[in-house]
């Protein structure tokens, strides 16, 4: 099967969303030298495919894409894209201060046949809601690919309002939603949305209200554990589409477990993402380091992230 | 029938919540010289138990109890309670930065026959868990009702985190949680308390969030618009429940425009306050003034909210 | 020499300050029982006295005023009042969430002769410019004694704007402000203040700027640290008030130890406090006890202050 | 004259600080469809020069730096360096959340013949001091260029603290510290690292504070009025290193009526941008346009600034 994400107005006669199901915010393997592990990109990627994702998001928080030199970002989107072979749909992040940086990513995701392109604010000034709607109209005019918008106030200080999501939900290149903001009231009201447009694709960032938002009616999640475990993220996504009260409860415990034992072993900024790498290092499939500025946590703590991922994956196997 | 909050022993072997569904956290009715008016204390309380809540919880932020003195505080908790006849149960708020101040609201209640006490942290200085935990223990160890906590910290600066409150679910004076931070993440931590201590009540306070926080597992909501609405609340809570989705659906919707219309119409701090005594004062049931330091918000606004309440009226009585 | 806090009038026509100098920031003593150590506030009251300081500020922040039962405040009210016998002016912190109770704190501050009272906003609600306005006329047309505005944004989640602050410069009953956001821009915005009012006094709290702020045109501190090394303090202010660069250097390489050493030990949050308690400990002055919900640092982080103390004293005498 | 900064050794033995004086954040001119407005350039490197000015910033946030693209930024380190003929040091900002476009930068500022570069910190991801230490001495090891470090937590999110500033101060590539966090107590903490280290130069960004830090020990401002009326920012600097206090009194006057009446005119985030640009090309000098994603404010808001401008101007040709 070739993906390619239909024109907007397809869906909008649908009232199907443009997108459903799980889309990894993907790792950017790196080797202890800054350069890209190209030959762990790839087996990423497989493993992802494998584990049968619905969407793998390249270049967002947990790719560490503002920490990466333009080189890299390119050669990731060319072997990502190359890798998936059209069979997993790949969306291209384009976060960044410049708009032109910005599009220049989104030609670049276009030429690899990247399916979408994913932007988050500007995140060196604060923004009001006329500066947000205006970036985001002129962002969605000029990308040649469609448009997902990315609400993370704790990285770029600023939160995409409701209402202005509604005035870009009407943009014809703008597909959807990323709320990593952890909001739960904010995420209901962003649920409205979809009265208006079945089409706008809502998804969530923190897995552990995976499901809650599932139920409550969200197209999917950007989750990270999927990086580790892409099937048990699918399963979840599907319980939760199901109803399937009982799955739901038997995954989101295993989900808590990820969160508390591989992410939240050390206070350090970097905790989460040496979890993440930690485990795929672990697992043999790619190498673990850290771009700058984010330092690796320490020795202690990367122990106790292997001591839980052992525990998880024997209680995945059994699951 | 005659409530008593059961003693905890008797709980865990049962493994049914202290508290189930609706706890409205009640406005304090006033006249416009700042003394109580009593006669729509009585007002309220009916309709609420008209209404057929769950539990009346007086003297929270709804309740404006931190800006009463202590004398209103006092008739507010004999005439409440006097006036459910024993048939609601009543919860007081008992929050304070003086921990015997607390414990002073906490006799006054149990003089009185209410059922339990609410108490977030003292909210002046900034806590460390440390400092969280010693002092709810102190709070349970001496108080003659038991406690809930109340996790708010915007307004309290601090966050009660999941490991304070799993050692906290422990103590037999300790029976449940109220959680006003809208913050989904946490919110999923806390629902994995119950894993072990099945009886510790876990209640939503953002209305917005109250059927998927009950979906999710959680036994009720403590909902401002309660205090309008009140049936509205409870068949929200039972369709959440029952997960009666179609049901869902429709209410949220409402509850959603009830938050909109109603609470968001100034930019003031007041604003959501405002909103709900200016309703209730439409209805015939109260005063709708507010205790400094809010100040009141324009009558523009004020003629906002009575439009969008109207259009709800009709909306809520086709239901 | 009796002190009597002039009726503001006579300041305007005067064009001096309505208070200059140091003004402690006393602490409250307390027994292992959580009840007043009465000779300990008489001691402290002496030891401040004898320091020579122009003013005794009780029951505010490093006062743990917000954690104390209305007794003990009434009692120290009496006894510091009481010792200073009117030679040292009083001013007594009347902070608090209800109006009401900030005004009977008022009043028994008059009755028991002190010059002025002290209050920051209500630190419940965050407040608009609008509802800090209001609040601080109602309270100074009913306050029987002037009254100091306080601005602590970090506790009471407001800051009283500078425009707001020259709207109740004019209020017959308003004399002066102390600034602890230690925003070094915001204080050289009220200092034009001084330009129309130049009997407004204008306090800074931290005392790590004090020098700065005095050559800068501030009327002088509330510095927590008076409490421990009174006489320092008030040579710092007279150093900086006769632009004595060399004498400021000297001092506030002192002033910045004890910051370091004797505040800054512990993470906790009551690592300030605990530096003062000790220090006064140390010096027999009174019990070192914190109000809950404040709980003690660490052994280890106690002996390290005491550590400081011991080098600094040695340092002052030697000065 | 041909300036060159010396090696830091020199400094060393010397006690003089590696900068001192004004450094101008350089607004960056843009024609209004995004392109630099290279005559503007031009024209503000020749009216600063003209000004006085010890120093020019490039590439800072008043030159809206994150959000150019390369080839803008390229073109203004050449022509910016080209126009000063070396009479004037040209500093060249290269924060960047990429380390190696950081370096990228500092190499072509060397290439022109900058003397140094100015970094704050990567503002993605919040960082730990052991993050920051570590980060600052990997660009500063690569540099080409000496490093002055830039605090700005507003933007940055993590705040450098003292004791990581003192440790970085000892690298032989790390000349001193742009602080624009306005905060007093941080600065006064900093000031201390000059009794260590007397060469590190230490600069305030907020133009309210310059007198009061340099009449505490500071070095000079990094002051965004500079761009509009340099030499009025070069004689504050002289009037508080000669301790002239009547002087400062009538500066700081008029600099904060430029911060209330020219950047504080809308409650946008550009506001101060706008100020400065507007100010810029009502004087002739260059474009007022901004890059995205700051948008203009309201054209009423603009009259308000010229409206002020102009006064400003009259009081200064009366100085």
């Amino acid at each position: 099967m070739i993906f390619l994400l239909k024109p907007k107005k397809m869906f909008e006669s649908n009232n199907i969303p443009a997108f459903e199901g799980i889309m990894v915010p993907m790792v950017t393997p790196l080797h202890s030298n800054g350069e890209l592990d190209k030959k762990g990109v790839e087996r990423v990627v497989r493993h992802l495919c494998q584990g049968g994702v619905q969407g793998i998001f390249i270049l967002g928080t947990t790719g560490e894409a503002p920490s990466l030199k333009p080189a890299i970002s390119k050669d990731l989107i060319e072997i990502s894209c190359k890798e998936t072979n059209l069979k997993t749909p790949v969306f291209v992040g384009i976060t960044h201060t410049s708009l032109e940086v910005s599009l220049k990513l989104a030609r670049s995701a276009k030429e690899n046949c990247a399916v979408a392109v994913v932007a988050a604010l500007p995140y060196y000034f604060a923004l009001d809601q006329d500066d947000i709607f205006q970036y985001y109209v002129k962002l969605a005019d000029q990308s040649p690919l469609p448009l997902f918008l990315y609400n993370y106030p704790a990285m770029t200080k600023s939160t995409i309002a409701p209402e202005t999501v509604l005035k870009l939900a009407k943009h014809a290149n703008i597909m959807g939603l990323k709320d990593s903001s952890g909001n739960g009231v904010y995420f209901q009201k962003l649920l409205q949305i979809k009265e208006t447009y079945p089409e706008f694709s809502l998804l969530v960032g923190p897995e552990e209200m995976l499901a809650q938002a599932v139920l409550s009616g969200a197209d999917g999640g950007v989750n990270g554990g999927a990086n580790i475990f892409p099937s048990l993220y699918v399963k979840m996504f599907e319980a939760a589409k199901n109803r399937d009260f009982e799955k739901i409860a038997m995954i989101q415990s295993l989900i808590l477990e990820i969160s508390d034992g591989i992410y939240s072993r050390s206070p350090k900024s970097s905790s989460y993402l040496c979890g993440v790498k930690e485990s795929l290092y672990y697992l043999g499939i790619c190498e673990p380091h850290l771009a700058p500025p984010l330092s690796p946590i320490d020795r202690k703590h990367k122990e106790e992230i292997i001591h839980h991922l052992e525990k998880i994956l024997l209680k995945i196997k059994s699951l």
